[in-house]
């Protein structure tokens, strides 16, 4: 997507362990015009599904999945991370090895809002390693969802999340994908 | 806001501990077609100011501020929770003791997202003891910018945080005024 490609390069920056950093619009201040648009392209990718909900894991999800929502007229579901009290014990969860922080979290979903009758699209900020969105897999799994997708803003083609993803025949559409990035270059895959 | 006030009393819950479970269309399961109607409202009471920034803290106010700043028409920031070698070290910080919890987090945003040119509208979905909100205040203060005031979603009117902040001065605008609850019924401020 022209667009976010744009944006990426205008207002991203590399910093050293490939960090990608772009929170000046997607994962810390938030340009909501911008997001609004990516809720439509997914839409534009996902229509032909029936989706009944679109599932993210807290904090950065959260607004993507929001504006593509609108879209869909489908409520959103935030995964919580770690043990969450007012969530109940009556969960869906998953572990999530985390290659940022080098430790695991555990993703929850309460079973009240996730049924065998919801086709689900998962939406997500960020696709690298894969684990949350593998998490995010099992847990709709668990719940004998069916699932219609991946959505992912910005895939990270360099590292292994989309290959697990798409090799376990998921249907992964990512608006950028990120092949290669230095310093002073970041490189797009061209399907991306 | 009668719309949100039914949908409490149609989908609210009460637990122990002073809490009332919202979660099927306020924080884990979002309604974005509600939290759309609660974004519009917030720019009618807030219209009047120049807003140039929503401020919320993630995760469960990061919805409604998206939904109230494509109405404002400005971007919106989210304090982060706790440390994030992300974010960097250059932040605005605030300690928020939370009674739920028994623990002290701390909040942070990033100096490049807050200025002195900045009139800040804070956004959340709980006011209970007020102690997220002042910590934003605290943030919003240390940045040199103008707070135009707080927009909550639903506010326990039989905590003191809302009245913590209107003695501060704080123009705090409440969409839903709970100022009972029992296991069997919920009632609102007239005014709320």
């Amino acid at each position: 997507m022209k667009l976010l490609e744009e944006k990426i390069l205008s207002c991203g920056t590399v910093l050293p362990g490939n960090i990608l950093k772009v929170d000046s619009f997607l994962n810390h201040q938030l340009d909501v015009t911008l997001l609004n648009e990516l809720g439509k392209e997914f839409h534009r990718l996902f229509s032909s599904y029936n989706i009944t909900k679109i599932l993210t894991v807290e904090a950065s999800g959260i607004a993507i999945a929001c504006f593509a929502a609108q879209y869909f007229d489908v409520p959103v579901v935030f995964a919580k991370k770690g043990h969450h009290k007012n969530i109940g014990t009556d969960c869906y969860t998953a572990e999530v090895f985390s290659f940022t922080k080098g430790t695991s979290y555990t993703v929850a979903v309460s079973r009240k809002y996730l049924s065998s009758d919801d086709t689900i699209l998962i939406i997500d900020d960020f696709l690298a390693n894969g684990q949350a969105a593998l998490g995010l897999k099992k847990i709709v799994e668990d719940a004998g969802a069916s699932l219609a997708g991946v959505g992912i803003a910005i895939e990270k083609g360099f590292q292994d999340g989309g290959k697990k993803l798409r090799d376990a025949g998921v249907n992964v559409k990512s608006l950028a994908i990120v092949d290669s990035m230095t310093d002073d270059s970041i490189s797009f895959r061209e399907d991306g």
